[in-house]
């Protein structure tokens, strides 16, 4: 298989011979990043056809095109759908770590939920879907998670156990206080009764209302969990979560199939 | 117990009654960021003595002065002595948040090491420590970790199982390729066997060098493991066995103490 030095994620139906014109900034990656000239190869996917060879036409800083030679990876080749990411709004560095490393241990879907404490106004969710899908392209996978607009968490919980998109997803909340178990510990009690779909869901910095902690609980399909002796800043939270999940009961326990 | 909303750690021996001048920083730190004024209370550590309170004297945005009052916190409240985590030096933001986030998880010992494919030429040990106080100002701990001198990976490993500071230490080599047990299945089975003092051992940006990492993996005392099928960035992979090794064999399965 042709070796290549980059992976682009384009939305478009991939087939042999297709010819597709590069983004200014991917083609000033693959040229002043990459430094790849007119013959090059790089690898191409757009998260249902798998993986493909594509080579590089004529390019500069700023212009260019590929084209699409054979399916290198079938789609089936994707480790799947991991858990889902809600997340209250964090600053803008800590967002965009978090949509990047959320990205790599394997996010399906990343959504942004308004808590009481929240402290931030905004969600940039185009900046959020760039981040994802930059580090789609650098982790290997052939999906880019599904970005979600921003809702109040009340609002995205409301339907949760009888919308078909969410029914029967656990929902893992980290909480600061309050029982909770330790999250290896429930991540392998869930894993044991065959729960293979969850959401992980964090607070902002300030942490959520106790009220609303309360409430949280209260709901049947939440499974609180701890995150050890520790107050976690509101990212480190979110990926440790993540990635004890998906290391306990998740495809973290899937060999790297990379780099071989 | 006299609530407090800021925590700083000064390294010097505390006694009830003891004035201790703040840093600029640290005085600009609780005048502009978190608002304090003359009378109101912090908590202090220096790592070795247990939390006091303190009471903040006249101070303005770059000066002033606090005087301890009591302990509230004995040293034997800290969760204790963490992981180490040996990692390959990254660029500026990433070895940031590597100290930031390792110390949030409890590690005892930051200490960059030098691999065949380190793109980075020098590490500001000096920065290093600032983040990990940073953190530890923050997330609760009694200790800050040690911030190590940077060395050659093979001299940090060369004296290992025979240097009274490392022997029966074990290091979890996060490994790209080749034969290694997921990651929480390793942990299980550590723990299993009473091992409880390790150090996370993870490469720079553009991995170990095959010949490297079959000298690694031959070592007696190293386990190598795996972090699931994708390719993790430095600082990620880091992170994520950091999360995982206390999540399962650490004390991430001890419950909050804090927010009660």
């Amino acid at each position: 298989m042709q070796p290549v030095s980059a992976r682009l994620f384009i939305d478009q139906e991939l087939t042999a011979g297709l010819v597709v014109r590069l983004e200014p900034p991917q083609a000033h990656y693959l040229h002043t990043v990459m430094r790849l000239r007119q013959g090059g190869h790089v690898a191409v996917f757009n998260g249902r056809e798998g993986e493909w060879t594509a080579r590089l036409g004529k390019f500069g800083k700023g212009w260019g095109s590929v084209e699409l030679v054979e399916q290198r990876r079938p789609q089936a080749d994707d480790p799947g759908i991991g858990p889902w990411l809600l997340f209250a709004p964090l600053k803008r560095a800590r967002i965009d770590f978090l949509a990047q490393k959320a990205t790599e241990l394997g996010a399906a879907v990343l959504w942004p939920v308004w808590t009481e404490h929240t402290a931030v106004d905004r969600v940039n969710q185009g900046r959020l879907r760039a981040n994802a899908i930059e580090a789609a392209e650098q982790c290997g996978r052939l999906t880019v998670p599904e970005v979600r607009a921003a809702l109040p968490l009340g609002e995205a919980l409301a339907g949760w156990p009888d919308d078909p998109a969410t029914a029967g997803r656990r929902v893992i909340l980290c909480a600061e206080k309050g029982a909770a178990a330790p999250i290896a510990e429930a991540a392998a009690a869930l894993r044991e009764n065959g729960c293979t779909e969850v959401a992980i869901l964090t607070g902002p910095e300030g942490g959520f209302a106790p009220r609303e902690l309360d409430g949280l609980v209260d709901l049947p399909f939440v499974t609180p969990v701890g995150l050890g002796p520790r107050i976690l800043r509101a990212d480190t939270a979110a990926l440790a979560a993540f990635a004890c999940w998906q290391a306990v009961a998740g495809d973290g326990r899937q060999p790297p199939h990379h780099r071989d």
